[in-house]
């Protein structure tokens, strides 16, 4: 598969902690974008780094995978999330390579992309997400 | 403070593991160098991916930093190293704002960059490295 970019860093946050201060008033990034991604139970803050982001997830529900990480490993590094130059390629090479991935048909992530997540296991410890950005038009979903 | 980029995100793993494996067989990524920081007691591999890099982070003993991350969370991301404009101007604005860097003045790390850590109580969960490129000459060091 072709990775093209680190598209962004994926940080969980609990309600009412200073995270979103750091990253605003100490490192002076600025929050671009929020955006509530339902199907995976998180809402977004995105502070563009570069040509990469810095993204805060805040639990939807109790039943958000990142409510089930805070409560398990507290706040910090959710996942990273590479950009990859096709989606449906990078899933069928994973599938070859006899790795299963959570999605195995891309769903849509933030900013119109479509993405999936490779488990920890299969990475030595870290949770991967792949995007392919401007997936989630009449051509991503065909 | 200027961040200009995610100049890496750093992975912890352990001898043996199969993070080297997934990243340069399941995702082709190029290991483009390999550095010791002893000074971090830390064995780096460093892949390119668009901009910034993946580095994977090995302890050179068990007093490593690493090593003690390893024992307490298991292979993982360990930190992300954000790229600065000035690592003395960081630094000095951490202090202003009353977080002590866990570096006061700038150290050496990987491929010519001087850093300092913000530890993970002072950020919501996340230990934060600021590098600044290129500072390593009589300048940076003056």
């Amino acid at each position: 598969m072709k990775i093209l970019n680190i598209e962004h860093i994926g940080i969980a946050v609990g309600s009412g902690d200073k995270s979103r201060d750091f990253w605003e008033k100490i490192l002076s990034l600025t929050m671009e974008h929020e955006e509530r991604v339902a199907g995976q139970g998180v809402d977004t803050l995105i502070y563009p780094v570069g040509p990469s982001k810095i993204e805060l997830l805040a639990a939807t529900g109790p039943d958000s995978p990142v409510a089930k990480y805070l409560a398990k490993h507290g706040p910090g590094i959710h996942h990273v999330c590479l950009e990859v130059e096709d989606i449906k390629q990078a899933i069928k090479e994973l599938k070859q390579s006899g790795i299963q991935p959570v999605f195995p048909t891309p769903q849509p992530g933030v900013e119109q992309t479509l993405v999936t997540f490779i488990h920890p296991r299969d990475t030595g410890g870290v949770l991967v997400e792949l995007a392919q950005k401007g997936g989630t038009g009449s051509h991503g979903q065909e």
